[in-house]
């Protein structure tokens, strides 16, 4: 199977992903300011999950073009972060029904974390072709550091929601200001 | 990243959006005319909001296929402009669920001008590689003065909608009818 | 505009108009033999609008690969078509969730006709281009009548439903039986 | 119509049913850990089809690639297999909230049978293109045992519901399992 197809495939997955999240921003059925008001939480969320797809995809593909063929450990790494990717639009939704908890901050901190793990499996198995190839090979180490950072860094919003809800926040919004400068040039370049 | 994937991207958000929005629309449970009649105001809504995007999928193609190559600037441009694109029928939804209530027609001019500024953004970032092909230049000029117009009128929708809730409707079919012609001429240019 | 991306996008936005249909089958929230009997109308209805979108699909390919190119009449002929086809999902679940009222099933037949009347007004924006060449100019006359038929079929079965449900459910499954072999051929050859 | 196409469509179609199924998962309102823990059901239910639909999407592919030219049987061979997988979603979505009932599975089964069937007919409608070549004629045979007995397993697991919902499911665990290597290794191949 051509990457191609994958990047096909991954692309429109991605693409709904990203677009059904706005189905569970549920419109007030009344034309006051409070209802608005209300809804400021499940905005934010959402704009938030929305930069933080919209990073991976923008990750994504360039990853995926650097794979010589597709095998299936490449195959299935992919299948199964679209798989975390497509809980991000439910953890989105639960955190912003239940106006933040706790809870629901830890479990939107664990899906990113494993989300972001999920990353680092897909690298490591399109990396394993490229061996040989010492300015690939250094390029796949650079990422994978920072996206063992940043694995890091979500794991650690999980129990830090029970303390303090702000400070997962913090991590939320921390990562894709880090992680957008360096990985959006590296974009630009390739 | 090439022009193709970053449009057939948007396209598949654009397409998700568009088609989405039908969801909102909620049928009658009885099959009494009243039932029908009470989704007069969300259809017209739907088939304004669809004109609307559909319009901007049409400008946004011959648009991205200028950009000599994808940059990191018209990378989110482009995102951004998706963002606010994906909160059309979130606004539609609310529009329709309120019966027109001022708050809700204010507020789906806000997201309409917000979109118009995030195309003029794109547009500002593509034009950007144009700077010395005067033909171009000059084209880019003329779009953004439509542009601009476009989301003053929006703009000016927000507050109307306290005084007339029919002067902000009246703004919002005006426009596509504006850009209706010249731009799908455009569009058959290109 | 190319006619890979009018076709690209309009396969985008009918796959998500075929597949959202089913998110309006609520499935039943207890394990009874009633339940699910009561969901054999929506789950007949959804079968039979699954298959008139598909056979549009399938007839929509090969009628936009003959338009030399897309001017600004055949973009928003199809752009039409295509709101009409969205709101099939809607008279779908309309005509489930009234158990078939012969309001529900009139309005179904309604946007069916108007469908079918788009695909006309798409075939003649494109045959427009095909004046002088008589083989295609034939084809696309044979094509019209059998359109014009079918959306004549379709308008009948509006006043028929508040006489006879059962009498336009006949037109709904005629009309695909009888595009079947034909159309599906046609596509075989192209 | 060429075989990219059908693809392309198809892989859209997937894309959607794949994605939809989690708007399908209801995020709890409340951030306490017994709501969640309500879930645990539902979430397995949708790896599980997320898992199965992967694997259809993975076979599909080469399948389909493998076809001379696109005829009518084939076309509505692979739309009726498309029908059959838009209904995982909401069979997914009746097994999680009627908390796994007999019945729910039974009917589970019952429509990876049938979904696992119309593979089967697609196939066989793309073999006969194949009859002179031996090597794809006994590729195809060797699927095609294989493909029977999932039917086979997937069928017996709809009276077995009834006796036993935990066997059932030991036989939606098994076919995944047993699929993955080979059908992964052959879409690694080609």
């Amino acid at each position: 199977m051509g990457a191609g197809r994958v990047e096909a495939f991954s692309d429109g997955v991605i693409a709904v992903i990203l677009t059904i999240m706005v189905l569970e921003l549920k419109a007030p059925s009344n034309g006051e300011f409070a209802g608005l008001l209300a809804l400021k939480l499940p905005l934010l969320n959402y704009l938030l999950s929305f930069v933080v797809i919209a990073i991976m995809w923008v990750n994504h593909r360039p990853l995926l073009n650097m794979a010589r063929h597709i095998n299936a450990q490449i195959l299935w790494a992919n299948n199964m972060l679209l798989f975390w990717m497509s809980l991000i639009p439910f953890v989105t939704a639960y955190m912003g029904q239940t106006n933040a908890a706790p809870l629901s901050v830890a479990v939107y901190g664990g899906v990113l974390a494993v989300t972001a793990a999920s990353f680092t499996v897909l690298r490591l198995a399109i990396a394993a072709q490229h061996r040989t190839d010492e300015t690939l090979a250094r390029l796949h180490k650079r990422a994978h550091v920072k996206s063992t950072f940043g694995t890091l860094l979500y794991t650690a919003s999980i129990p830090l929601a029970f303390v303090s809800v702000r400070a997962s926040f913090f991590i939320f919004i921390l990562i894709p200001a880090l992680y957008f400068l360096p990985e959006s040039k590296f974009a630009q370049e390739n």
